[in-house]
């Protein structure tokens, strides 16, 4: 069984920086930002563990400061889609407030990471009496909503080639120095799932995607020549233009 | 130029009754609903008639009371991209209170529709003022975000015959008495296009369908001798069991 390792006495002040930078508790007064400081607790979770399956009770939404954790549902046959996989910065859980039967989908650490938890109760009470907390709940779901709608549409308009050069775009800063070495930031099964490929398609997909572009992949390692290239590649067949607002 | 018919003088209890039904609106004061009610205008659209294009100012929200409404968007190649297609009781456009571009997509009828405006303005003042408003329109874009889940879901893990299951699936009354005749809402590129499908493949998935499952199509008629059949094809390579809380 894995375990998490608690880390609240060592890391206030880093769990207070995480809070007051993930903008959802912007604007509240000193004391509710406060109630949820105290009740934050931060732990360090290893590749493997599972924070929540779909269907538990909600208690908790969680706020990632390092590492990666995949959303997923279960088919009746047994079968996982990948929702989503997250890293720093994103937020989870926190639409189960608006469930009756519990978290819509399942949590797991997918490479070693660091999350604040909080509670959902207090996130709740705090809504009926702010209407700006509201207000960036609603900022934050509607930006969600954009990247899925994003998503609906590669999956129609963007061959997989496409898709995986979109992937590997939304892991560079637009301004970075040419050469561009980077890390994919997990495995590749994990990587073709996210983009709702069977392995097979994704390595095709990926061959083609060297070809065409002269990328170079080397393990886990990216070499990207420009962006240029790249971002003419996959951005022609989608309704944003590069670099995207939501990158 | 298609133009629509104003109907704001005949229907106002019409227009009452159709915003009491939509939910955003529940808990707010007398006060607050007639400011709504009165700004309230019902039109009937022609099929073609462009509501609003992607990047247009946003001033108004729309509640369709009957009829179809495409929502899509444009790639820099041309290509159209239909993110949804949406009916009675649906609402659209509100979440450009939260963008700064104007209108994230473009809304046009496909089958004559009334649809009520309101104004975004007053939506966006209300809510500053009432957490109820917020707590609602949190409610409405949560439920959103779960068929988008879905939907993306079954991208992945349906074949394109299985994902036409369960569109027809959604247009049926799960205690509907069999056999079940229903009309196809709209024509049959649309609901490829809204399928995320190729014409061809619609084609070629749709009589694989018909073999499968036995159901019968007449130009846009269909007979389904009993839903079990089709949700026992459709429904076992989905996280939900039939029939879904979202039906």
């Amino acid at each position: 069984m894995k375990t998490a390792t608690d880390q609240k006495a060592t890391s206030l002040e880093t769990v207070q920086s995480s809070l007051l930078n993930m903008g959802l508790l912007d604007g509240l007064s000193s004391a509710q930002f406060n109630d949820f400081l105290q009740q934050a607790v931060q732990k360090t979770y290893p590749k493997g563990f599972v924070l929540f399956a779909q269907g538990d009770e909600a208690e908790a939404f969680y706020l990632i400061t390092r590492g990666w954790v995949k959303l997923y549902r279960e088919t009746l046959d047994g079968e996982e889609a990948v929702v989503d996989v997250l890293t720093a910065g994103h937020l989870f859980g926190e639409t189960a407030i608006f469930e009756e039967d519990g978290y819509g989908m399942s949590a797991e650490v997918v490479e070693e990471a660091e999350i604040v938890s909080l509670p959902l109760g207090l996130l709740k009470q705090l809504m009926a009496e702010s209407p700006q907390l509201s207000m960036n709940m609603l900022k934050t779901m509607s930006r969600f909503r954009r990247q899925q709608d994003m998503e609906l549409e590669h999956r129609t308009l963007q061959n997989a080639s496409q898709r995986i050069g979109c992937f590997l775009l939304r892991l560079c800063k637009p301004d970075a120095k040419s050469p561009i070495r980077l890390n994919l930031p997990y495995d590749k099964t994990l990587i073709a799932s996210r983009l709702g490929m069977k392995p097979e398609t994704f390595s095709r997909a990926l061959a083609r995607l060297r070809e065409d572009t002269g990328i170079r992949i080397q393990g886990a390692t990216v070499e990207i020549d420009g962006l240029n290239q790249l971002s003419g590649y996959s951005c022609s067949t989608c309704s944003s233009s590069y670099p995207c607002k939501d990158l």
